[in-house]
């Protein structure tokens, strides 16, 4: 099996409902330095997994929708906790409809929100 | 998968037996900077894998009964190497014992000896 | 010239004023990773600069009172732009209240604001 | 499972051909920060999966035969693309051959081309 | 005083000239990730030393100059070593023309080449 | 001002007295990750502070008169306490010895002792 991975981060506000997340309840925010992880069985016609300025660029778009904003205010996430490992299946699903190619099998998106703790999703392709 | 990770450390004095391990057979010494990680196939009513709170805590309890301490002292441990990689199992199986949730589905414990060295054990809960 | 180092974090919620921010105009947030990095031209009677413990409880008291916060709503922050250079200088004076000891010279703080930007206020003691 | 990473590092140049690459068709160079990546079902006598003395060794001697190389000259490489994925098959394909164990049950070698991207290959031993 | 530091990275060949450099007197290569170091003794008006996204541009900028290039074959660095420390001086000479502003007071440029090496250079503004 | 950096890593047991270590009291130890940064006002006739693979070696070598023991055995630190910034002072003093070049002025010596604590000693040479 063969990885890739590029890297690119997002600055955002948000509170979360439950009392499970204590202090966390209170609007705050949050630097997810974040890693999307392409993978394959075989590499194709030019000896890669996928292109690495490819990858870094539609990261980087599905990114864009996401950063510097209040997650609290979007229609997007209307009733839900947006949790480090949720905000990751919601990045790799967005990442999977625009990142199509017949040789990916899989793509796994890791959220980094500290030095000491972070959340991923891995998912098929 | 989802998977949620959280850090900590420990420095601890220990020797090793048998003739592969050259000098570290002397009494020397280590920090071990330990990744905890939750592995779960869907995510829980407060949409987490497992609250990054509980888990550091978790994690903290598990290291407090092995840090500051000379290993080849602790009955635990009589009679076995403590290397990076059983430390790894015996600090995953304590952990193990105490994270029950019933969304969680394995559990993976990651040493880091130094800035080129690391040994992980991986186990289902 | 000795230094000693303590690391913690901090996840705030926050927005700027002032067309050179661009999108950091809207509501946002950041995790600080929090260096406190403390100086001495000598070291003291147990031969060391500071308590990396003692040094690690005064920052993470100081870091509290502003963890998991929207600074917009601070009345200590009102009316100023809570920059990552700003608020690394609010944290060292903050720091500097907690930690006398005649042999300290100096203290740095320094905050990551993701992998690839920091900023950082160092000081006389 | 168990496993154990060692780590060492390149410097090569190298040029790629296909249009996807851009600019990087162009002589240009990297450093790859290598982590080889050793996996075991069972420690073995010595209670280790390997000596990290002796995987260091091990990767050290195959990384020395790419080392201060330009890849575009090496006869291994004619007519291929030295992508940070295929270079990373070549080296862990290399390490199987030296590396024998019967305890190993798969190797997998990582390269780190920068602060924002990697590549890596997993493979059975 | 206040620093704010961005970082980026080029990906370079060349080769050194002296016996000193030994294997690297062949033609091989580097990543180079590149942190800017910003120093001002005070905050302008919008607190800040300098904008973290047009210090970023402006480094960005500095840099495409010299990434994915070979540079034995540059005519700036004709019968020169390219050695980390003397790119760090170039590339620090060039983003001090760059940016100018009546705050800033000094600018370091660090060259990381592996995770066990990097060189820098300081200079005042 | 020009710097140049090298790492490498010591593993060591030890105990320290007085009452404000508490646990550390105990017989325990610590993976150092050390780092020897060179400062030069001028570059040499190679346009180098100094070769990055003769000043590894050098480290190395101090760095083995102390890896894989236990300090409190060792006479050169009879009745101190090896606390980290207290070990920076010795590995720099004797790095100074091995190191003398007429362009260094000076050098400072950093042990990571964990992802969340470091100490350092900075003298002229």
């Amino acid at each position: 099996m063969f990885r890739v991975n590029v890297r690119d981060h997002i600055m955002i506000a948000h509170s979360f409902r439950g009392e499970v997340f204590g202090p966390a309840q209170r609007l705050h925010g949050a630097t997810y330095v974040v890693d999307a992880t392409f993978a394959a069985t075989e590499l194709d016609a030019d000896e890669i997994v996928v292109d690495i300025g490819l990858a870094t660029e539609q990261l980087h778009a599905v990114l864009a929708d996401l950063n510097y904003r209040n997650l609290d205010d979007e229609a997007a996430f209307a009733g839900t906790n947006t949790s480090t490992e949720a905000l990751a299946r919601v990045i790799a699903d967005r990442l999977a409809e625009r990142v199509q190619a017949t040789n990916l099998t899989g793509i796994t998106v890791t959220l980094h929100e500290s030095h000491v703790a972070w959340a991923s999703y891995e998912r098929p392709l």
